[in-house]
């Protein structure tokens, strides 16, 4: 059984036991299994490089959504998109690679809405797993 | 003068007097003078038709980001990629247009990294800015 993530203030993360573009290949099909589809995504590294001509190591940014988590919790809380869609991260940090999703329960939290409590507890959870296999 | 946008936990907004694309185009063009990309956008009622087949209104997110702003976070704080990019979302409800940014203040404040504090008061002003003119 895969460790349970380390938590932060804002993320649940994991050193990977696999290299970057694996973890990324992973992360993408547990994000599958666990019904969210990845609506954008940012290459952080290519970006900073372009915009700054900054040579930084391996960081990609996907943006996860569940569309009936998404429509409930739109519905309880119109301007949510703010703070839509919840991320996963997979990024390297001296040569080691990272995965990690926000907490949606501390994201979630700053709305201050009950309506959202249960949405934010099952994408949390369904986020640490994740995390956990994309890392294992 | 333009209003200052209204505040909730985490979300400076404002009703908008242009109709969508319009505030749409006004708050790309303003994100721009405010220095940031908009590195991915939501289609949120595009999504909820082609996933949920749900007829909503026009919902879109804009992630934007400034990568200068960007760069100094991530140095300070490597797994803030999780709450990135800053979102702003033009939106209609009830057929009125609404423009809104994420409160990067009430945002980054559930990270409690002080280094933090400064770049968060410098992009919450920004995109304060471009609510209101995108609105106004």
């Amino acid at each position: 059984m895969a460790e349970t993530p380390t938590k932060s203030r804002y993320a649940l993360s994991r050193e990977s036991t696999h290299p970057f573009a694996e973890t990324v290949q992973r992360a993408r099909e547990e994000l599958k299994s666990q019904g969210f589809g990845v609506l954008c995504e940012i290459d952080v590294q290519a970006t900073l490089k372009e915009k700054l001509d900054l040579d930084g190591e391996p960081y990609l940014i996907l943006g996860a959504c569940n569309p009936q988590f998404a429509h409930k919790a739109l519905a309880a809380e119109p301007q949510l998109g703010a703070l839509l869609p919840c991320n996963v991260i997979v990024y390297e940090a001296e040569g080691r690679t990272h995965v990690a999703a926000v907490d949606a329960e501390q994201l979630l939290g700053i709305v201050g809405n009950p309506a959202l409590t249960e949405i934010a507890a099952e994408v949390r959870s369904r986020l640490a797993t994740v995390v956990e296999r994309a890392a294992g």
